[in-house]
């Protein structure tokens, strides 16, 4: 483990539960994709690995991004706020980052007085978990 | 209190301490400028207000951003993801986002293995805080 590394995990303040949101942005068009979580462990294996890695509160377990779909993010730059205790990664997406197929994760706005859908799936979502369907 | 404002509320899945991520995005250029928590009536007030409003966990208070400051987000429009539990501003920024009077909280880029200060001060704390140095 480089010092470097463990100096960039040191500015980053993990809740009480070990953990940070982190929002994936991509780098050129600016659209917010998704958000997840991550422990020291996911933020070291981002920078280590140039690719972004999460920890998923419902598997209680590491996710590397596109590990199962191929989905993956290739971080671009790794941000940190004022306070430390939430990380912007600016990555490349390729592919889709939400599970349902879409683009982005945000996909329903409040318009009108209703919730609009505002974007549709670019992959149906078996086409992403083959072996998992209903996933 | 409308039923529109309920039913955007009920799509809202607050965590178990009452409260979701908010990330405040300005509109246009689509900078991510900060992230911050909101419970049920943060919630509400930011819809029925048309203004940022968030739930302040150090001070445990609703906090309507820019009430100090001055630096208020008008709300553009309000997204939320596929699992419901984190939530999207679109708004308009007031000046600066950040308490240190930078524009974004994610000024801290991890570059070349160290933290680097990708931007400045638009407007000196202080100036933000009139009442209050030092914060």
């Amino acid at each position: 483990m480089s010092d470097a590394i463990e100096r960039a995990l040191g500015e980053i303040r993990f809740g009480p539960d070990g953990l940070v949101p982190a929002i994936a942005q991509q780098h050129d068009t600016g659209e917010v994709l998704m958000v997840a979580w991550m422990n020291r462990e996911a933020a070291r294996l981002t920078l280590t690995e140039g690719r972004a890695c999460y920890w998923s509160r419902s598997r209680q377990a590491l996710w590397r991004k596109g590990e199962t779909s191929g989905q993956t993010q290739r971080l671009h730059e790794l941000r940190l706020d004022c306070d430390g205790d939430t990380v912007l990664l600016l990555v490349d997406q390729h592919g889709v980052a939400c599970h349902t197929g879409r683009r982005s994760c945000f996909f329903r706005a409040w318009r009108g007085g209703d919730w609009a859908v505002i974007a549709e799936p670019d992959i149906a979502p078996e086409e992403l978990y083959p072996e998992r369907p209903g996933q």
